[in-house]
């Protein structure tokens, strides 16, 4: 199979997981003052943050299928896992946003973020299994120091939440900053400079 | 019509009803206790299998209609119909998940999964109808073993359901792993080898 | 404009619009048992008619597009204009449903079919005044005697739904399957042969 | 980056929105008059403007990104800042339809127009940074009176909603017919002849 099928058909579900988070933001009946508004602040603010991580998604994992020649079954299958747990993340931003914060649903956000880097990680596997160690996605996987501290980061935050949501929730946003400086500046102090 | 314009089209339509069974995973409302995700087990259960469904008819549709060169209007409503059943899938699968896997839908379940089935081999012979006995949908049909045993099995299951719910709902585990296990290996002990 | 752009947006939008409409088939939390499925029926008859049509709109469409060679702002809003009353389908096609095809709903189905058939009129048009009464959607459009009876079939439907609604319903019946019908074998009968 | 592919996913979320904003004209269950159609009346009409504005918004979107040779990953992060806060905008529609055009309700349409404005603002500096101040884009952006207008009528609308509801939503509507006009004949009275 080509990565262009692939690509499109995950390109299709992420566009879908992005606007369907937004359905949770829901339509204040008869309600118009400001009051109405401000109580959808917590949904409105892990709606932001949610957004922002299926974009570092949809960007890094553009990424990843540009420098993968092929694609077989395993790479196939190792897809549309990550694409399950990020299906997962606007239930899980749902319940953290209207319940604003509290313990239990904050920690199982990190479990979800924590679990859709593991399939991400599991996919850069497949993809170098089939490629090679030499290969590009091998390359850029040995110096990617952000994709190895997110993770860490998402196991700090989990049992985080129950001492301190706002933490937790920090460590989300600390997290999401890390991917969304623009790679070039943030490259020049991690890792030795590339053309990813 | 060329093959492009339906795949894109059945793309985009599988990538939505594979994002939108989520939905029925509804948030917990003022509830923040690890009980009121413990409730979700079924739903998320049923909701796994029929990604991984709707993940291999993703595929095995792609592998059809990459060995179709051109759509007629048969073909294209064989299409149709296929991506009507699919359609139902998120119903059934909600239904069954909601219900903890009660006799009834967990029997509707498999009803659906057969006409879905049912279907695909009707769009597979439009295909060859077209094409020829000798094309190479015809090769691959003819060697489609587990195409051949999944209806069998969703027919046992159905009756199945009322019996034990259990038995119908590992007949629905199993056929999905048949499918998902890479087929290479597989194929190597049902059928003769091929570059399928 | 390239129409693959056009093309590739309506593909989108009415892959959206015919998976939204089985959201209408809402999920019977609490029950089940098989009298729970038949109250579904004539949400289910009205889902089966509304996808049909919604399949022919995609068939006609792309006919159209393809013999469109270039796309002018007037001919995009022409199709934004299509867009927009099959986007009121699956409303249309809920209110008939849930209502057990109650007159109302039933003649507003008609009115939204109507005026879908007219936008499509216009799109013609539009493509027509760009591309000249000799373009290849002229000539098709000309011997379209499909396109020009469905809207007068509408337009008889509507009223009768307060009459029969069965006749009502049976004219929509009759329009989709005047369509869904191979082209090649009616146009037989009702035009000259041609190779659209 | 290519430029097709970030085009691809913008125009799967468009088509998202698009849609996604007729959900919240709800099938009245269990009426079947005229008169559940009327009280839909405010909502369905709230429904239309927005559905031009998308509509706008994707047209302009896509003249802006055919001009634009490569995607960096600022022009990638403008271009989701800008589906962000176009993804509001059903949530803005619903609050403003269902609540029959309330003072707060339509200032806060008003907000989102502006902020989508804005967005798109920053990503046409984000291209003419990327690719000159001699670039087809900036060229096109300085000429672009209508999109200078827009963000000023917005910014009137909005106190104006406390004062007069069709005032300013009379504002709105003028924006977009302002944009709908062919843009051939309102470029020949405000800006030099263009081929844009």
């Amino acid at each position: 199979m080509e990565t262009g099928r692939l690509e499109a058909f995950s390109d299709g579900v992420l566009a879908i997981i992005i606007t369907i988070m937004v359905l949770e933001l829901k339509v204040p009946h008869g309600r118009t003052d400001t009051d109405a508004l401000s109580e959808l602040w917590p949904v409105f603010l892990s709606y932001v943050l949610s957004f922002v991580y299926i974009g570092i998604y949809w960007n890094n994992h553009h990424h990843l299928l540009q420098a993968t020649p092929r694609v077989t079954g395993m790479i196939m299958w190792a897809n549309l896992h990550l694409l399950f747990w990020l299906s997962i993340v606007p239930f899980a931003t749902g319940w953290m946003g209207v319940n604003h914060f509290a313990p239990v649903p904050t920690a199982v956000y990190g479990v979800v973020l924590l679990l859709a880097a593991v399939a991400y990680w599991l996919l850069q596997r497949a993809i170098i299994a089939e490629h090679g160690g030499k290969s590009l996605v091998a390359a850029a996987a040995g110096r990617d120091l952000k994709g190895k501290l997110s993770p860490l980061l998402y196991l700090a935050a989990i049992p985080l939440s129950f001492v301190s949501v706002w933490a937790a929730g920090g460590i989300y946003v600390v997290v999401a900053l890390m991917w969304l400086v623009p790679d070039r500046r943030i490259e020049r102090v991690l890792t030795k400079p590339d053309d990813a």
